[in-house]
C-alpha cells in the first residue's frame, strides 16, 4: 500500500537505500519447482550494473545477489524468495552538499515535504539503484516464462538526446555500452563525451518488446495489460512518457489503417503493440518510453534550501549523464514482471490453458 | 484482482455491460460526512453522455445516476456508496453481424481467446460505456478534494486526427462539443464531417491537469503519482500513449534546462508535470494522452471469424467516429480518482497534514 | 481496504444498508463459463430470509435476487457479477427511539465514534441483513466448487442458549426452523418461547463443514485456510468464538492422541478439522462458532446517550431473539467463499492440478 | 497473495525457512519519524527465543536482529524497514528421518501435496521459527502505538494441558518461563517434566489483551477488528481456537446480561472483549486462544510415507513439548500488528482524530 510491492500474484517487495547496508527484494508467489540459482539472476544484474563504461556512473559495485530463502536443493519451493544485494561502494561524503538544498528536477523536495525526513545519501530511496532488485526479480520471471511459454524479452535504445538511432539489428545491442541496435556507435560516443565535458545530462528513448506472449493475458477494465505496462514503465526513475504500439502516432492515423487486420496466419501488423482491449493478442508487446535527463549535474542551478531561501545548487559526485544508457535491462525486467503477474492471474480465473499464438509480430 | 476495482483506499468497483440491465460502481472508502446527492454527480455524467452532438454516437441514453447506499440524510456515512445507471437504449440488433467475426483493432478477439465466451452486445464489457460509472465516482472524489484542499481538475482536446488545436483559453472548452480550448471550431467540424462521410474514424490527443494538489502525495517506488496516472490513463479505452509534463519532449532536453528551478515563490516551470520522484510537488499535474481511432467503422476490413477463416468485417450500428471527443470528462475523473486515493494513502502513513503548496504552476 | 470486499481472487464487494433502497454485492473473479441464473441463488437466500417462523424476526422480506451483469445467455462471462436485492419492508419508524442512545452490546456506540455519523434505520450497515448478499455470492461459489471438485457444504445448530443439541442426523436439519440435526425440536421451541416471553435473547453454537475439499488449498504463513476461516466466521455479526477441528478441546489433549494418524486409506480421525499447517488436508473442514445473544431486546438496560448522559434503553421493533437460528446458511456461504478463493489462489501459483483426496473424514 | 504479507497499511512481508541462511521481514508503511534501533526490537525477540529453559526446544539461537533499511540517523524514514535474523544453529541432520514420511498432525503432508516439493529441514517454512520476524515487526508497531495513543499489550498462559492456571497478577508473568500469572509454578514444572519423560506433548490456552486502544478502529463488514484478530491468531502455528471477550461462554448467556452496560464513566463490563460491531469500543481488547499439542514427539505414530505406504513415525531432534510456553510474545505482537494496521486505516478514511477512550476495562 505504501508502494513498495510490485505485482499481485508474483509480488515483489523491494527494500533498501542507495547507501544503506543492503538492498533487495522478496518475491512472493513464485510457482514451485523452478530450477533456480544465483547464476540465473547475476547476468541481468551485470548488464545493468554501474562502472562498466565511461558513459555511466563510476560507482563500482559488483551487485552480487544472494538467495536467502525459497529455494531448496536448487528448486523453488513456492515460498518467498528473498534476494539480497549488499551495498559495497558507498562514497557518502560526495553528497554532503545536497542535504540542505533541493536539486531542480530531483525527488529531494517532494520527499522532504512528504515525510519530513529523508535519507540523502546517494538519493536514498529515490536512487535508481533500487531498480537492481527488480532486475533480479525480473530474471526469475523471465526464466519461468521462457520455460512455460517460450516468452522472450529484449530492448534497445532508439534515441539519445537529440540523436535518433535507426534500428539495424538486435544482434548489435549487446555489443556496445548503449544497448544501441547499430554497428557503429561512434556518433553516440561523441555526443556523450561532449555532454559530459559540459557537465550536463540528456534524455533517451528506449524500446522494449516481448515475443511469444500467450493470448488472453490482462484484465478487461483496469488492470489492462497496457495499463499495467504503463504503470510499470512510468514507475521507473526518470521516465516521463510511455507508448504502446503506435502510441502517439495513432492520433493522426485513421481507423481504416490503424486496426491490425487478421488473417488465418495471424495479424498483419502491430499498431496495437500486442494488446487489444487491454488483453494480450499474441502479437509482440511493443513499448516505447521517454527518459528525462538526469537532475544531478555539474551545471549550477537556481533553487531553494530547506528553510525556503534562495540558493544555487551544483551536484558533485558520481552520476549517470544519461540514465537511459543502463535502462534497457530494467525495462525488460519490468515488462517480464507484468507478463508474469498476468500469466498467474489468468490461470487463477481461467485455468491453465494457453491459447494458440498468433505468429505475425511487428517488424523489427 | 480481476481488474474491476480502481484504487486502494478510495476503491471503485465497476460492474456492468453495455447492453445489460444496468452499469454502475461501488465506492469503498469514501470519508464520512461529505454532503452528497445525485445532483453532485449528474453534471459530469451529462458532459460525457452520448447523443449530444452529431460528432458522437447517436445512442440516446440519459445516464441517470441513482445512489443506492452509503448516504444518510444527505451525507456520506463512510460505508460503500453504490451508484447505479440503468441502461435504457440497448439497440442490440445492430451488433448481430459481429458476433462471429473479429473487428481489427477491437477487443473482440482477445476477449474470445481469454474467456472462451463474450457478451457481444455493444462491445459488452469492453465498451467505453463502462467509463460512465468512473465519471460518477470521479465526481465524488472531485467534490471531496475541492472541499478539503481546493484541488480542481480540467482537460481539453489538443489535437484531433491530423489537426493540432492551439490552446487559446480554458473558457472555450465548455462551449463546443469537442472540449476544444478555441473560440472557432469550424475547422474541427469540417474535419469530422468529412471523416464521417468516408465511414472512417480518427484519433485524438487530450490534455488533463489538476491544480492545488497537496505536496507529498504518491509513493516512492511503485505507486508513484505518475505511475498511477499512467495506469489510470492507459486503462481508458483506446488510449495508446501517456505523457507527464514534458513527456517525450524531455528526451531531447538537457538536464540544465529540464529540471524546474525553485525560488522562494515556487517553481519556475513545469517540465516535471507536477511530480518529482513520483511524489506530487505542488506544481500542477499535467498529463497528455494519445487516443487511437475507433475500430468500429463502416469501411470494410480484412479479418477472420471465430473458426479462424478469412472474412471481411464492416461495423454497422451507432459509434463514435472519434472517441476522444467525449473523453475529457473521463480523463478528469480518472485523474481525480488517482489524486483522491493518494490523498487517503498519504494521511494513513503521514497523518492529516497538508504541506505548503507551491504556487507557480505551468502556464496554460 | 475499508473492509467491504471479501476474498482476493473471488472478490465479493458488499454494499447497502438495512433500510436503504437496496443491498447487494459485486463478485469479481468468477471463472467464465459457469451456467448461472437467479434460480441457482434464490434457494439459499430463502433458507436465510426473515419471517419464516415465529422464532425469527417478523420483518417480511422476499429477498429476491437479480443478476445485473456478468452473465450472458445463461453463462458467466468472467466479468463482474452484480447481484441486487431490493429492500421492500422497511418499517423505519420502529427505530426512532434508538437514534440518540446506544444499545449495550450493539455496534451503535462504536459506529458513532468511528464515523461521527451513522444510519440508525434497522442497524444501517451493521445489520445482519448484510449477510444476505454473502449468501447469494456463496451460492455461486458453491455451484462452481460442486461442479469442479464435488465439494459440498453443510451446517447445523449444536446448542441454543443453555441447551446442547445432540447430533442425530444431517437429514433433520432442513426439517425444522432451527437447522437442528434432531428429529424432535419441541424442547428448542419451548426454550425459545419462554425466552421471547421474557423479552430476552440467547446465544447459539453452530457447526459448519465442507467435504471433498481438494488437498493443498491455503497459504503457508498468513492466509492459512484456518486463519481465513476464522476471519470469515468472526466477521459474521454476533460471532464471538471460532474453533477448527478439536478447537479448545485440543488444549487438554496429548500430542500422541491429537495428531490424526494416516493410513494408505486416508486419515484416521479429524482433530485437525481439515487443515494441517494452514493447508487443506483432504479431511473434511470442520468449524464451530459461538454466537452471542442479540443486543436488541425488550428488557430495559442501563446506557448513555450521544451526549454522554445516563439513560435507559429498550429496543422495540422486530428482532431475532436468537440470531443463530438463521445463521447456518450464512456460515455455509462464508466457508464456501473461503474455499473458492483459495481454490483460485492455488491454481494461480501451482496450476490446475487436483491432488488425490483423502477419503476418511470426521464422523458426523 | 501467496499469504506471506500480514497487514494492509502496515504490511509485514515475512521470508525465510527454519534452516536456511536467514529469516526476516520487510515492514512497508511505517510512519516516518519514529525513533528506532535494534534495541527497541531485541527485547521481545529475547522473550520468545528458544533455549531459555528446560521446557522449550534446546535449539540455541541468539536471534539477533539487524535493521537493513528504512532508518536514517535513528529515525524511520517512511520507506521499507527490512529486519534480518540470521540462522546460526541449524542442526539439520536431526531431521533426516522425516523427509520421506509424514508426521501425524504436522504440515508435512499438506505442503507436499500443495507444492510437490518441500524444505524438510526443521519444518522449513512451516516452522514456528517464522514467528520471530513477526515478533520483531510487532515491536515496531508496539512502540509507535505506545507513543501515539499509550496503547499497551500483555498476555499470559491460562492453562497448560489439563492444568488451568488461575490468574493471580500480571506481575508474575515475566518471572517464570511459562508466562504464567502465578507466583508458584511448581505444579506446571512437574506437569511438563512428566510429559517430557513420556516423550509426549500437550496443548495450552493463552490470553492476550490490549489497553488504551483508540475507539473506532476496525472496519464494519469484513475487516472487523475481531475478524482480523481471529485471522491473526488462527494463523499462528498450532492455534485451533480463538475467542473474543466472553467467547464460547456467550452461547449460554442471555442478552440482558451479555451486553456491557454503559455509564458516563465508561463500560461496566467487558463481555464484548473490546469490540462492538467489529469496531473497537475503547474497552480492553480481550482474546483467548487454544494451542494444540506439538506434533513432533518421540512417541511412535502410525502414518504413511511419500509413496503412500504404511509406516511408523518418531520425531527425534529438538522440539518444544508445549509450543504454548513461548507463544505469549507472539500473541502480543500479532495483536499489536492488527491494531497498528487498523490505526492507519482509520486515519486514512476518517482523519487523525482520536476519540475519547472509555476508561472502564475488564477486570484482570
Amino acid at each position: 500500500m505504501s508502494g513498495n510491492t510490485f505485482g499481485q500474484l508474483f509480488a515483489v517487495t523491494n527494500f533498501g537505500e542507495s547507501h544503506g547496508p543492503a538492498i533487495g527484494c522478496v518475491i512472493d508467489g513464485c510457482p514451485p519447482g523452478l530450477a533456480l540459482s544465483e547464476a540465473d539472476i547475476q547476468p541481468d544484474l551485470d548488464r545493468r550494473r554501474p562502472g562498466t563504461s565511461q558513459f555511466v556512473t563510476q560507482r563500482n559495485e559488483p551487485d552480487t545477489v544472494e538467495i536467502l530463502s525459497g529455494v531448496f536443493e536448487g528448486k523453488t519451493t513456492g515460498t518467498p524468495i528473498c534476494l539480497l544485494i549488499k551495498n559495497t561502494d558507498q562514497r557518502s561524503k560526495d553528497y554532503g552538499n545536497i542535504v540542505q538544498t533541493f536539486r531542480p528536477g530531483h525527488a529531494d523536495y517532494a520527499y522532504f515535504q512528504k515525510y519530513g525526513i529523508r535519507d540523502p545519501r546517494g538519493g536514498g530511496r529515490s536512487s535508481a539503484r533500487l531498480t537492481a532488485p527488480m532486475v533480479a526479480a525480473g530474471a526469475v520471471a523471465k526464466k519461468w516464462l521462457a520455460e512455460k511459454y517460450g516468452t522472450t524479452f529484449r530492448g534497445c535504445m532508439t534515441q539519445v538526446g537529440e540523436l535518433p538511432i535507426a534500428f539495424e539489428s538486435w544482434e548489435f545491442v549487446s555489443k556496445n555500452p548503449f544497448f544501441a541496435p547499430v554497428a557503429d556507435v561512434s556518433a553516440l560516443e561523441d555526443y556523450m563525451a561532449a555532454l559530459r565535458k559540459r557537465g550536463d545530462s540528456c534524455g533517451a528513448r528506449l524500446r522494449v518488446s516481448a515475443s511469444n506472449v500467450p493470448v488472453g493475458l490482462g484484465e478487461p477494465l483496469f488492470d489492462k495489460m497496457d495499463a499495467d505496462i504503463a504503470y510499470a514503465m512510468m514507475g521507473i526513475n526518470a521516465v516521463k512518457g510511455v507508448e504502446i504500439g503506435a502510441g502517439f502516432a495513432s492520433v493522426a492515423q485513421l481507423g481504416s489503417s490503424h486496426g491490425d487486420s487478421l488473417s488465418p496466419a495471424g495479424f498483419k501488423g502491430n499498431n496495437a503493440g500486442g494488446t487489444l482491449g487491454g488483453i494480450s493478442s499474441g502479437q509482440d508487446l511493443e513499448v516505447s518510453v521517454a527518459i528525462k535527463p538526469t537532475s544531478s549535474i555539474l551545471t549550477p542551478r537556481e533553487s531553494i534550501d530547506t528553510t525556503g531561501q534562495s540558493t544555487e545548487v551544483i551536484t558533485k559526485g558520481r552520476h549517470d549523464p544519461c540514465v537511459g544508457i543502463r535502462a534497457t535491462p530494467i525495462l525488460e525486467s519490468m515488462l517480464a514482471l507484468v507478463v508474469m503477474d498476468h500469466a498467474l492471474r489468468h490461470r487463477a480465473q481461467c485455468g491453465d490453458v494457453v491459447h494458440s499464438l498468433s505468429p505475425i509480430a511487428a517488424q523489427a
